[in-house]
């Protein structure tokens, strides 16, 4: 029987992982938090009032595999540039809100985008509740809402308390894909608004207690000044431990340099490298390792939303994670 | 080899032909005429400059086989009845725009979707030119654009020609499947808005005498008093010939009686059953028959273009055409 893998995230980081996970024969699992409230996302999820569908049309067009997969690649990810309401829009956010609307559930419509685009994997969201992500800062200041968290007003101030608003209970299909999975990712992607928004829902944190899967956090390429300004990567790893209840078992970490024009790019953002501090006595397998990709992202016209210049690289990425399992 | 079979007309008459076909082991080819300018369609024509979509997403629609059809024939039809500049859209139509886009041309993008979402045969534009088609009235009126035709305002009054502006010349694939067919369907759909239009393309005439297929037309049920009212079913057979430069070989014409209530209903937009005043000599096989599907077609929400209450049914049309080929 292939392993299990479960990763666990947002979209686009997730998408990372997922897109060179699907190149091996294991069974992929995708579990995304469904907090976002911004952009084409947000816009769909005012107006149908279903959870929103961002994420998943990311890890949707990362799972996808065959002869055709390019084709439908671009399909899921394609974002109109023009037309009078469409402008902005995601033709993949369109077509999961449509498949919500026909079949009724957002777990159902996701797994019906799986089987029409013929993907390889399961995506499941960590709640079917319809949450908000409510943030706690330092100097006592709550913020609600996912596209408000991360933005610059808030820029430098460390998040304290992070939880939704309302609770929500993990998804029971979520719940069972923790229990049975050999291994599960945590990242990359934003933490506060990718990464933990799964780990805060009631009973995310005892399943994985009770799950005997080995954990993997994919520290971080560059820290954001929205919500991780001066985070060094044992702050990161502290952060995980403190809301998953655990330490996880492995960490990954780039150590190859980043090229000193996207520095300069992300410095106009006041983003940095993630500071490389940990050493001595730790209890987990730290993997350091050139894990960037080659290319800069180039952002698509009509987006709005933030993205990184940045991406891990998928197949060396995949490959460590594939040597966990052994 | 399966036998070839084209149709030949816009997208809701095709799509009944197409969809009673696609259960026969048939070579599938439909081809639409590219002049709808209103509805969702039209915006997308508008703002995107490419050829309208709609008359192809139905018939793709309608060529959907197999476990899923179900859900991508649902998909593809899917009419956003909400969303600031959603509304009122077709989500069929917006996938094609996208491919489109992302593929550089319309016959490319048709071929594409066909391959993603596994359809049996193929679907063509009558012409890759970007035309909008011109009627001239009895009275020496000139109408420009499809859906400006057929409104209630140009009621009643013949229309005596009907041409393209710019003129355009028949797409070649459009053109070797004519000349391979085994069998042409012309129809069911409205005479000047879905048929002819496609008959008037330059070189489209001189095809179909070339063409050694035997060309089948399907009356109407009814007359539209936008466009063809008082014509009767050998008015309409001369309108085609007049056009085609030759008879069809085969007329079918429903003669079951449409149920009263239907009747009132199409009364109130001085719609008609078509008259049958076929008689005598005459240089066709004309089959007459019980070609009505007993349902009434109940229009979406959101859907602001003119579509008839009735429908031929599929599988009769189907088994008729099918008998032809023997």
């Amino acid at each position: 029987m292939p392993k299990k893998i479960v990763v666990i995230g947002g979209g686009t980081g997730s998408a990372v992982v997922l897109s060179g996970l699907r190149e091996y024969p294991v069974d992929l699992t995708a579990i995304v938090a469904v907090t976002d409230s911004g952009g084409s996302t947000g816009r769909l999820r005012t107006e149908f009032g279903f959870l929103p569908v961002g994420d998943m049309r990311q890890c949707l067009a990362a799972l996808a595999k065959g002869n055709k997969s390019e084709y439908i690649r671009k399909l899921l990810l394609y974002r109109f540039d023009k037309g009078k309401g469409l402008e902005g829009h995601n033709l993949g956010n369109l077509i999961l809100t449509a498949l919500t609307d026909i079949s009724s559930s957002e777990p159902k419509a996701v797994e019906v985008a799986a089987q029409i685009f013929r993907l390889e994997g399961r995506i499941l969201p960590i709640t079917t509740k319809n949450i908000q992500l409510m943030a706690v800062y330092e100097n006592g200041k709550t913020v609600i809402g996912e596209h408000e968290i991360d933005e610059p007003k808030q820029g430098g101030k460390r998040i304290i308390k992070l939880l939704t608003k309302p609770e929500a209970v993990i998804y029971k299909e979520a719940k069972k894909a923790i229990l049975a999975a050999d291994l599960i990712i945590l990242g990359p992607g934003d933490l506060y608004t990718s990464i933990l928004p799964n780990l805060i829902i009631n009973g995310v944190r005892k399943t994985f207690l009770l799950s005997k899967a080995k954990v993997v956090y994919i520290v971080n390429l560059m820290t954001r000044f929205g919500q991780t300004h001066n985070l060094s990567a044992n702050d990161h790893v502290q952060e995980i431990e403190r809301y998953l209840g655990k330490k996880p078992d492995f960490v990954l970490f780039n150590n190859r340099k980043i090229p000193e024009k996207i520095l300069q790019l992300y410095k106009k953002e006041k983003g940095f490298p993630t500071k490389d501090d940990i050493k001595g006595k730790i209890h987990y397998k730290l993997i350091r390792g050139d894990f960037l990709a080659p290319e800069l992202v180039i952002k698509p016209k009509g987006d709005v939303k933030k993205r990184s210049f940045l991406r891990h690289n998928s197949k060396k990425l995949a490959k460590t994670i594939i040597s966990l399992l052994k």
